[in-house]
């Protein structure tokens, strides 16, 4: 295929379009490299703004931007709609569905994907949320079963269809729970004139026992205090026994009718095969020194959160963030380049800016180092850092029209069903090996 | 089923939210009447625009509208997601996937769907657009062509793959055709470095000895002269005679090898089983009188696309453009509430404002009456009169922003493939009866 031709400068191959990856093509711009990168989609995902897609306040393409037209003017990039199956590290290569691809230096920012702990029953009736076609199909499901519900006559009936059970209190179930509140109290009756608020339920379900692990004791409170408010059961202690699409159990035997599980209870590296087993980490990460090298090779690279860097100030690994990703990523790159001219390489040291989650119409988490603070403010900080963060100008201007449109109508977006989901006839979970995703 | 309840008021039922189905609805707000809708989709689709969302310059989203919040103000007015499988016109009542549905008055504003007029060859592979999903499809399939010709090696080997063929010159097509060339000028090298201009082919096929059929001599050679200048193939005159995915052929022995065959040459109407066949004209359309009243009945009306209104005056009934259908439905809610009352009912009569039809940057066809012009005036107004047309605020400002954005940087939008087209794993027709679409 064309992008095997041999080139006089070093082929760079990047799997994955997400924030690392993008940033290590970015700073091979004008690197004495050809740079090839791959993705199983032809865009980057916005992640951070992926539930607002299932909660039906966004469109899906307002956080996505095409990874060609994002690199559209630099000279040495080439792009490959690609699914990778594997590495083959002796000889240099990356084994895909278009064939396989020669490289002198491979960048893994395959990023995660949604760790089910083995509960087959569980990946099999919740729903993921870790993609835009994750976020749709979950956006489906959650205006088909208001749709249903609508139908039903009984309130026994309906209960099902009205209840949301959010697995995992990080920021994305924090965010969800939130959302899902906000659709109850302000639209559901106002949409659905056949239903009630109080019909519809949200419950925020951790085995840990705070909210938001991550941030700090207050930002932490803060959250559990605004959910509780907008009307979100958050039950924490709680571990999940099962789900079978019609109830889900819990340790100690308490039990929940629900049509709607979503599950953000943790993540998993997704890496190909062909890395050596002793190099992968708990949570399925790769083993990485520290400029990111996979140990034991000259030439691949993993970054971001398929990566794990441990040493002893982090015995597990930076958080799974975007930040630590982009900023492995321009590392990453800086060090390729170092490595090309025969330089010594940078090791890597985490700045951590602090987290931000947003529970709803001004209500938001601030933990930024030792500043802390919670309300309008941190909701104000928590928009501006997103829209900055949005690639494309014209996908922050659709966003920022969207907000503001929510916020005057606080009606909460266009909330269309697309495609109908039929979890037979579609897949539900957006696999790296996923035909139609 | 909650709607089947007995209510004081006549119950009014209209199938399908297009542009017919919601002035019916509109003109009832204040009727004593209760309003059902049925929809496949939760929402109303602005079709003029689809051609937009198939070749990657607008999102899906903001050419739809949700059919619930659009009467979330209307008292009178419910709404359920159904797929209508007949109607029962001796017993008043609907048959649907989500239960039986009775009526006092039934509007039918199922509006058309693509005519392939029989030819089972060109209906499995030829890509129809004629809805939101099936826009979709066809902006996938197209993009997967581009990104599959940028691995082939040789020019013979990516031919078919960038070959474009659309089959009806009407405006669709010719939309269409000046949208795909101006992919071609400014785009293709420019996302794809690995093609070149002159590889890619955009025709346009029509059986009529002229493009824009309907339309006057001077905006029709228009037309002809922007697409020729654009580098659109004009076929006229011509038949075609098969299509086997990778190849078509017309009558006279000429053929294309292309794995693009676009299909906008006929629509017929959606018509519900249930109708008398003696009651169904060409095209697939319902018999209707002046008031819009089907034939032989009293409570029953047909509006639109899916409506014959055959008079002296109009041999062939009236066009199926959008004006006809609102100005239907806008009658068909007056004379529903003149029935009730027992007043006297008033006769349908179109006010045809004219056409309009966009071929690409600065280029449209405007026939207003006796006012024809064509260029960068009409193209203007285009875009206003679409603009103003469009559902929703928020839909009216993204549209706008981007289209500024587009003409500025010359780079036609976004071209995200959300979800990978696969034939044989989704379903490529919308419909009536689709279970995913």
């Amino acid at each position: 295929m064309n992008t095997t031709q041999k080139s006089k400068f070093p082929q760079v191959v990047i799997i994955g379009g997400g924030f690392g990856g993008l940033e290590v093509a970015k700073q091979l711009e004008d690197a004495p490299v050809e740079v090839l990168m791959l993705d199983k989609h032809n865009y980057h995902t916005f992640q951070p703004l992926l539930y607002q897609v299932a909660t039906g306040s966004l469109e899906s393409e307002s956080i996505a931007f095409s990874l060609r037209k994002n690199f559209a003017g630099q000279k040495n990039f080439r792009f490959r709609i690609a699914e990778v199956s594997g590495v083959d590290m002796e000889h240099n290569k990356v084994l895909t569905n278009v064939g396989d691809i020669e490289y002198d230096y491979l960048v893994i920012a395959t990023g995660s994907t949604t760790n089910f702990f083995g509960n087959k029953d569980i990946e099999r009736f919740a729903m993921p949320m870790k993609s835009i076609p994750e976020a749709l199909n979950l956006r489906y499901l959650i205006l088909q079963n208001l749709e249903e519900a609508s139908l039903k006559t009984t309130k026994e009936e309906r209960e099902p269809y009205l209840t949301f059970v959010l697995v995992g209190a990080g920021p994305t179930g924090v965010e969800l729970a939130g959302a899902l509140a906000e659709l109850r109290n302000h639209i559901l009756d106002r949409d659905y004139p056949e239903l009630q608020k109080s019909h519809m339920k949200v419950y925020l379900v951790d085995f840990l026992p705070k909210v938001l692990g991550p941030f700090s004791d207050e930002g932490s409170k803060a959250a559990k205090h605004f959910l509780t408010e907008m009307g979100v059961e958050v039950m924490l202690n709680v571990k999940v026994e099962s789900y079978d699409g019609e109830e889900i159990k819990f340790e100690g035997g308490k039990s929940i009718k629900t049509k709607n599980v979503i599950w953000s209870a943790g993540v998993q590296g997704v890496v190909p095969a062909g890395i050596d087993k002793k190099d992968i980490e708990k949570g399925n990460r790769i083993s990485v020194d520290s400029i990111s090298r996979i140990k034991g090779s000259e030439n691949v690279f993993a970054i971001g959160d398929v990566a794990a860097m441990i040493d002893d100030e982090n015995p597990k690994g930076h958080p799974g963030v975007a930040q630590v990703a982009i900023q492995q990523g321009k590392l990453a790159g800086k060090n390729i380049i170092s490595l090309i001219k025969g330089e010594p390489t940078e090791p890597f040291k985490y700045n951590d800016k602090g987290s931000l989650a947003t529970i709803g119409r001004n209500k938001a988490i601030a933990d930024l180092g030792k500043l802390k603070f919670q309300g309008f403010f941190a909701w104000l900080i928590w928009m501006f850092v997103h829209l900055i963060s949005l690639l494309g100008f014209r996908n922050k201007v659709v966003v920022f029209v969207n907000w503001i449109g929510n916020y005057i109508a606080n009606n909460g977006g266009a909330r269309l069903i697309i495609r109908r989901f039929v979890p037979e006839e579609l897949p539900k979970k957006d696999k790296q090996t996923a035909k139609a995703d």
